[in-house]
C-alpha cells in the first residue's frame, strides 16, 4: 500500500495526544463495538488496527484539518458565523461529520453503521470529550466524530481482515 | 424546490408495502429516535417527514433500485457471486449502505449519525426485517438500509425544521 | 423547504466576494457547462439557480469552514503540518474536495461529474482563482472547489429543473 | 492489505470482458488523464494500477451489482419504473454514480476531480460503451460509470504513489 506515511502519522498522534486522548481510549471504543462478535479481540488488537488506519494520508489530512479547526476555535480565531456553531457543537452544523466519514471511506461503506452508532450513542472517550467540549472551554466538536470515525474504520478494518477472504496483499 | 415527483412517490410507497413494510413503521423508527429531544412529537408528524422526504427523485430512485435486487435475488435472477451475498446479507457486501447513504445524503450530512445507529441497533420494523430476511426466503438486505436511510432522513428534516432558522420556502 | 436560511446565505456571499469572487463569475461557470444542453439558458438563470443553492444551511457552512481555513492560513496561523499542504494546494491533500461533495450531494449525485469536470479542466473563475493560488500570495485551496462545487450543484438544480418531472414545491 | 480476494478479482475481469470491455481499454483512459503529469508513465502502468484497484472487496462488489443491473435490464428483467430510467441511462437517474462514487472512495477524495472528468469529457472506451448504450439493445448505463471509477481510481494510486511520501506498506 503506497498511501500511507509513518512520519505523519507520529505527528497525528501527537495531535490527537496533545489534545488529550490516547490512542488506547480510541481503541477501547473499537474494542467496546466489536466485542459481541468477536468475543477474543484484545485492546491489543484493537491499538495496532488504530495504529493501521492512521497510517493512510487521507485520515491524516481529516485529523490535522479537523484538529486545527478545535483549536483555532479555542483561541477565538474562527470568524463569525463559523465561531458560534464550532463553540457550541452545533447540531446542524453537520461539517464535523462530513470530515469523519473522510475516515470511515477509506475502509468502505461497511464503516458507516458503527461510525453513527458511536456517534449517536457517545460510547467510552467520545463521551469524556464530548462532555469536556460542553462543559469546559475545550472545543472538541471536531475531535468527538474523529475518534468515532478512527473507530468505525478500525471496526471495519477488523471485520475485513476477520470475515474477508483474506489471499494476497 | 424541483425535484419532486409525486408520481413516482406513490410507486415508491406502493413497492416497500408489496414488499411488506408500511410507511407507519418507518415513520416509527423516526419516531424513536427523535422522541428524546422532541417530547411532543407525534407519529403523524414522522410520516408527514416521510411522505416528504418520498418526494425526492433521488430517494425514490435508490428505492427502486434497492428492492428491485431483492426482489430479483429472491427470483434467483442475481448473477454469481452477488446472488451470494445477497441472500445472505454478507456483512461485506456494502453496497447495501453505499445506496442507503444516497437517500440520507438528500438532507444534509447530520443523518449520518441517526442512519449508522438504527441500522445498528435494529430499532423498530428494521429488526422485524432483518430477522425475516435471516430467518425466511424472503429478501431484506437492501430494504433494511433503506428503511434506516429513510427514518434517518425523515429526523434530519425534522431537526433542520425545529431547531434551524427557518425563514422562506 | 425548510433549511434555509437567509441571513446566513447573504454571509456567505459577502465572504465570497470579500475572498475576491463574485456570484456572476460562480454563476458563468454553470452556464459554460450547461449551455450546450440547453442554448437558451441565460446568466441571470444562473445566477438565480447559484443564489436558491446558497440557501442552504449545509452548504452555507460548507463555505464558512473552507474560506475561513483560506484566510487562516494567509495568516499562517494554521498548524503544521496542514499549514504546508493547504498553502501549496498539495494535490494529494483532498480535505477540499471532501468539503466541496457536501455541497453537490445536496442536490444529488447527478452533480459529481460537472464537479469534477469544472474542477479538472479549471473553467472561467476557477482558473483564475487557482492561478492566484499559485502565483501570489492568497490561498484559494478550498475556494476553488467551493466555487466547483457550487457551479456543479447549481447546474444539478437547472437540469432537475428542466427535466426532470416538476410537481409541486 | 487485507481486504483483498483475487478469487473475485478473475470473476470481475471476468465479467467485465463478457459485457465487451477490456482492463487494457479501462487503463487507457487512466493513460489518457494521467499522460500530462507523467509523460513516462506507460499503458503496462496503467494496467497494473487497475488490477491492484481489482483487487479491493468493495470495488468488486460494485462492479458485481452494476453490471448485474445492467444484463438484467437488457433482459427485460427490471420492474418499472427502474426499467426505464436504466434503459434509457436517464441523466437524472443517479444511482450508477453513487455506486461508482464507490470504487473512488476507496483511494480517497483525489479522485472525485478524475471521475467526473473522464465521465463528462467520454474519453476513449467510454465514449465507446455510451454510444454503445444509446444505439443498440446493449445496456451500459452502469458500465460505464464503474469504468470512469476504475480509472479515476487507479489514477489516484498513481498519484499517491508517485507524489506521496512512499513510506512503509
Amino acid at each position: 500500500m503506497a498511501y500511507v506515511d509513518v512520519k505523519n502519522r507520529e505527528k497525528a498522534i501527537k495531535m490527537i495526544e496533545n489534545r488529550g486522548v490516547t490512542i488506547e481510549e480510541i481503541a477501547n471504543v473499537t474494542l467496546l463495538i466489536q466485542k459481541e462478535y468477536i468475543p477474543e479481540l484484545t485492546l491489543e488488537d484493537c491499538v495496532e488496527n488504530i495504529l493501521k488506519v492512521l497510517e493512510k494520508t487521507e485520515v491524516q489530512n481529516v485529523i490535522f484539518t479537523g484538529l486545527a479547526l478545535d483549536m483555532l476555535c479555542e483561541q477565538n480565531l474562527l470568524p463569525d458565523p463559523l465561531d458560534k456553531m464550532v463553540k457550541s457543537d452545533y447540531s446542524l452544523y453537520g461539517v464535523d461529520e462530513i470530515l469523519a466519514l473522510g475516515i470511515v471511506n477509506v475502509y468502505g461503506s461497511i464503516g458507516f453503521t458503527n461510525f453513527g452508532y458511536v456517534d449517536k450513542v457517545k460510547i467510552g472517550v467520545i463521551k469524556t470529550v464530548d462532555e469536556m467540549g460542553k462543559n469546559t472551554d475545550k472545543c472538541m466538536t471536531f475531535m468527538d466524530d474523529i475518534i468515532g470515525g478512527l473507530a468505525a474504520a478500525a471496526a471495519s478494518r477488523i471485520a475485513h481482515n476477520r470475515y474477508g477472504k483474506i489471499i494476497g496483499k
